[in-house]
């Protein structure tokens, strides 16, 4: 594949600067033959990223800057999107939640018995059996027919290297290939040759920190990385007299098809679908909300309904 | 109880600036409750802290500093203090691991399977059963007969604040508490009232920040808060030739009975027990790592001991 021509100077000094970690190469083959056996069966195809990223303040590192996720919108996307029909990529921060596991209760021992037969065998209680039942199948049937594949990151410079390398795997399945970028990336970072080796001690006194703003890739991943792709990303503010203009600002300048705008505070129960000439309010009522129904059943089914109408109205691959 | 006289201004200034978490009340008495109860039938009783702090750089949170810590020596060692007939007080940060639960895969959807006899029920696969059946069978002991209270914070200004309302409820317990600080509190933090409410926008340019120094909370809690209780802390470094000087440094300062000195990238193999006059390693051979033993377990060992002979030494209460 040949290496694309950058457009910015700024996101090529980025990679040139990072040193990739050691799991790299293995996790890059690992996206690239998933991709390939999905793209060979021509199954529509998802890359979801999901969780916050750490930006390490030391090099040996005991302090870091992180986002607040702990990767529910991914994860339970992730779900909605296998039973739509995808394959699914999932791009996670590593102890953040996972499809179907996170339905598991933290404290899954309380769910769990010794038989009291005298046959040594461990069993989930009859009162957890109906939540955990369902849970159980949906991993099941899906893990073992192949169409989701999970991978790890932990700083903000090993998920860039990946959705880099996934976006340009990606290439393959042209406009089947939809990007849904959920997870919460630091807007900014310290520079490798700026930081320390060891831990900052405290009795240097107050803590100065100068962080550089982290290149936006969008730009290169929408122009180079993965043009024909579907490409959603998200945008989360706690100020919701800021959102729209920033959602509209963010298609206007990376010329993406969709942003998901949603505020903190809300964010369970009211999203907006976002393109260049529309908008579309996803809302929960008080009685879904009741109910247990989750905000990403209607968005997914709307997403999947968009990608399908943008590939019928192109030519076929 | 009477309120302690501040011996610094530091650490009340810290307290009478911040606004505690809504939860904070109820903690407070699950606590209390917990520690009246274990006081009562003279059970030998351990404070543990496990976990990292978040330092929030907004007030509506997107955004904090974090220390790396996932709870692993909190976790493990709340195990062996429980198997030596300790009382646990296992105060530990959200979604950090937890005494038993550690033990089960993140995964455990892949331990699980729906029985094919057609009963629906839920079973542990038979080659899972000899990892999982010990950790349900420990579980399910030690939390059926009361011995463990465990509760929750996220930030540091929760930290503190549960720790210092711990401590003083363990007075009632004298010698016979022990404190056991393994979490790792940040050492910095944004005063509440420099910190902006909203998300810090990116488009602002490079990120300055200034964080303060913490209180050190060891001062007042060795002094003031329980005075009669053993009080082990910790000091985790990466650089080796700082480590002695400082776990000493650390032991004059605030005149408490040990230290728990390890090195960041050795810290499952190799800790030193540290007193004003005494220093002793515990090391894991080769062989004890490779068959799955853990350094918690010669470690609370020691303590379990030393805790013993300070209180055989001591008038009984």
């Amino acid at each position: 594949m040949a290496t694309p021509i950058p457009t910015t100077n700024d996101f090529t000094q980025f990679f040139e600067d990072v040193v990739p970690p050691e799991s790299f190469d293995e996790k890059k083959a690992q996206m690239d033959s998933f991709i390939k056996s999905q793209s060979e069966c021509k199954r529509k195809i998802v890359l979801i990223t999901s969780g916050g990223t750490t930006v390490p303040l030391e090099s040996r590192t005991v302090r870091f800057i992180d986002n607040f996720s702990i990767g529910t919108r991914g994860a339970t996307s992730a779900e909605y999107f296998l039973k739509q029909g995808y394959a699914v990529l999932f791009l996670h921060r590593q102890r953040s939640l996972q499809p179907f596991c996170q339905r598991i209760d933290r404290n899954v021992l309380d769910d769990l018995h010794v038989s009291t037969d005298g046959s040594d065998t461990v069993t989930v209680n009859p009162e957890s059996l109906q939540r955990l039942l369902p849970v159980v199948r949906d991993y099941h049937r899906f893990k073992d027919t192949g169409v989701i594949c999970q991978l790890e990151f932990t700083t903000l410079t090993e998920y860039l290297l990946l959705l880099r390398a996934a976006s340009m795997s990606l290439r393959v399945c042209g406009p089947r290939a939809m990007l849904y970028l959920a997870a919460a990336v630091s807007d900014f970072y310290v520079p490798h040759g700026q930081m320390p080796e060891h831990k900052i001690q405290s009795s240097e006194g107050a803590l100065q920190l100068t962080l550089e703003m982290t290149p936006k890739m969008l730009k290169p991943l929408v122009k180079e990385w993965v043009p024909q792709a579907f490409i959603v990303s998200f945008k989360l503010e706690t100020n919701p007299s800021l959102l729209m203009e920033k959602a509209r600002g963010a298609l206007r300048r990376y010329q993406h098809q969709m942003v998901i705008a949603n505020i903190l505070e809300t964010r369970k129960r009211e999203i907006f679908i976002v393109t260049l000439n529309s908008e579309e309010e996803i809302r929960l009522s008080e009685a879904d909300i009741q109910s247990g129904r989750e905000i990403e059943e209607p968005l997914i089914q709307k997403l999947s309904e968009f990608h399908s109408n943008l590939l019928s109205s192109q030519p076929a691959t």
